[in-house]
């Protein structure tokens, strides 16, 4: 299998924590070396593991922050 | 295969499209007929492919939104 290398920039929040210890967390992480982008994904206790995620664009973000702050 | 029902139930942001016309969208969607969750996903055109995504509870977006709220 081919290697993905990735590196987490920045945690910016965990956003909760399931019984077994799996967090969910936005972080900026790049990925292969190339510019960091936004990522919100499970990751298990350590960082041993990961789940499946989204990669959120800097506009992604702007975006999400808009509607959310417009939701009460 | 298993089937996998879903409802839209609300379309809160389109957060981004892709060239080919994929949206980034931030959904509340029912799985097999389950309370809604919130939801961050790649759509094809008309909802006829849906791409990886994370599903995330109010817990997780009341965090996110604070996250965000919080960053410049």
């Amino acid at each position: 299998m081919a290697e993905l290398k990735y590196e987490i920039v920045e945690t910016i929040a965990v956003l909760s924590e399931s019984p077994k210890g799996w967090t969910k967390e936005l972080n900026l992480i790049s990925w292969n070396g190339r510019e960091a982008k936004y990522d919100i994904r499970d990751w298990a206790p350590n960082k041993e593991k990961m789940g499946k995620g989204v990669t959120l664009t800097e506009e992604d973000i702007t975006s999400l922050k808009a509607a959310l702050a417009e939701r009460k």
